[in-house]
């Protein structure tokens, strides 16, 4: 399909424009879990997750029998900066691995029985440095959020987007820190092998490319320090919210992709909760300010998606549970 | 099967015997691992869970297609104390949930594709109230060790063990305090729906039954403190050691009856790992007096084997990845 925006002004009136959770389909589906065989609150975080699904989904008793994830690739111009221990020809390689099926998230999207695409994001021509000019341009960084935008299938009932792009964990250190404030030290990590110099020159450009961009909105930082395949997960979670498509977000990159939307417009992830906390240093942090409290916390800092598909199957268990048990009337069973 | 053990003393003789792990098959699996199309260690907790696994099964490369989930009820004498907020005809009730189809455990099962196995163990006859006797006598406990024993298939490749039997948290803080000392109060928790003043009784009858039989091994313990659901969980724990046969461990009554193993034989529970922490006050410290971290954290408190069941698909996506994935040499990425 074709977009249905063009400028970053059309994007964020759709933001605006987003639908909520359907209020009657929630208040059934928080009546049916107080009727399941269970004492009441007995399956913890499931029974939330279940109920929160079935708002977006506008139904007391929803399944889930079509996930999709998408991987988004993406190269960086602040590559140049060395902030990287890996060669930027890794993010084609890996892409290749993708489609091939020898990679983390085939095995994981097989596992959580999703269909999983991959688009990767004119590899050939890295995003600008940030820490000289903005990322992308603004007809740049659109197109990659309508690339996202375009790649959720409306029949998918659930969505996670993940990432590949070296360098791409320094871009989303410099969203957080322009976002959220705090030092630079804050947002940066280890990323992909990254030693305690490459750590120090990784805060060095991130505070550098936020003294020249920061103070915009969410987009406009999302344009300036994040790269195309961040700005086309951001497309993606907009357009899942458009199509009430809950959301599992996945690692650090993913988050920040995500907060700036978020940072646009509150409540714009209202449909997505936190697949995982990664051990990637300041994702827990990010997942605070967002309000979002992780599913799986399994040391994993992959990206690809990983963490969020690996959450899938928890999520898929929940809904399960609520849309297959037994009520006590059902079953006979004496309710205390 | 017949069991091949008829006292306590020929059990416990079987534990002694029980097999390790496979060396050869555990370091062919580390191997494998560091050469996976991912950085080192960036699966985080997957990356262990899998070697583990391989290690268990004697393979570097293992599969999942066989699990297998065991639930046994069974009622307890010590209910006539009050410690429980259920009548105990709700074991009986769960049980046909069970066999119809209608419990949680039920959609986990199905959603992690296991096998779902029930076994009810002489509902109409409570064990003893252990504050006045042993719960069990010998030929008792040695009988519930041989049901647990019989039901796990020879065929299965991962077993998950879990329980219903009101009153059976009263049960299992007697135990953890018997094995673990501390005092009675830091033992026993809510179970499901006790109000304070409950509380503080489970507290007085788990000190007067650990008074009263406290002091045996692991085994002696079980027969004076246990039920026959916890001894069947722990026939069926050990069988899956002699079989190499990969155990998650469930809640709070799981673990206190697999416990009681490790005491008797330290390393018993080599081949289990700890597949959630429940809300169940004391499953936090009964998990770290073993030496579990476990895998789930999401507030749950059900029993029936469901927070392990939740656990197997993590194992399977684990186990998918390690034996899935392309090495860097297949999938010609550059390792750094």
């Amino acid at each position: 399909m074709t977009a249905e925006f063009s400028t970053l002004a059309e994007f964020r009136a759709l933001l605006a424009e987003a639908p909520g959770a359907d209020a009657r389909a929630l208040g059934e589906a928080e009546d049916r879990n107080a009727q399941l065989t269970k004492p009441p609150g007995a399956l913890g975080r499931l029974e939330e997750m279940a109920v929160w699904y079935a708002g977006w989904r506008g139904t007391a008793r929803p399944e889930i029998a079509a996930p999709q994830v998408i991987v988004f690739a993406g190269n960086h111009g602040v590559t140049a900066q060395g902030v990287s221990a890996f060669p930027a020809e890794v993010t084609e390689q890996m892409v290749l691995n993708f489609q091939h099926g020898g990679a983390a998230i085939n095995q994981l999207s097989k596992a959580a029985g999703a269909r999983l695409d991959v688009h990767a994001l004119s590899l050939e021509t890295p995003t600008a440095d940030f820490t000289t000019a903005p990322a992308m341009d603004e007809a740049g960084v659109v197109a990659a959020l309508a690339t996202g935008w375009a790649a959720v299938d409306e029949t998918s009932d659930l969505l996670v987007v993940g990432e590949m792009g070296i360098g791409n964990t320094t871009s989303a250190a410099a969203i957080a820190h322009a976002l959220f404030s705090g030092a630079a030290e804050d947002w940066v990590g280890r990323g992909t092998g990254v030693d305690d110099a490459g750590l120090a020159l990784k805060a060095r450009v991130v505070r550098d490319g936020v003294a020249l961009h920061g103070g915009g909105d969410g987009l406009a930082t999302l344009q300036a320090l994040g790269g195309r395949e961040l700005a086309a997960m951001a497309g993606a979670i907009a357009r899942a919210r458009a199509l009430r498509i809950p959301v599992i977000l996945d690692g650090f990159i993913c988050t920040a992709a995500a907060a700036t939307l978020e940072a646009a417009r509150p409540g714009a992830l209202d449909h997505a909760i936190a697949g995982h906390v990664s051990a990637e240093g300041a994702h827990a942090a990010l997942l605070e300010k967002l309000g979002k409290a992780p599913v799986l916390s399994l040391g994993m800092r992959l990206g690809e998606g990983s963490g969020g598909t690996l959450a899938i199957n928890i999520l898929k268990s929940a809904v399960a549970c609520h849309s297959g048990m037994a009520t006590f009337a059902e079953a006979g069973v004496s309710d205390a």
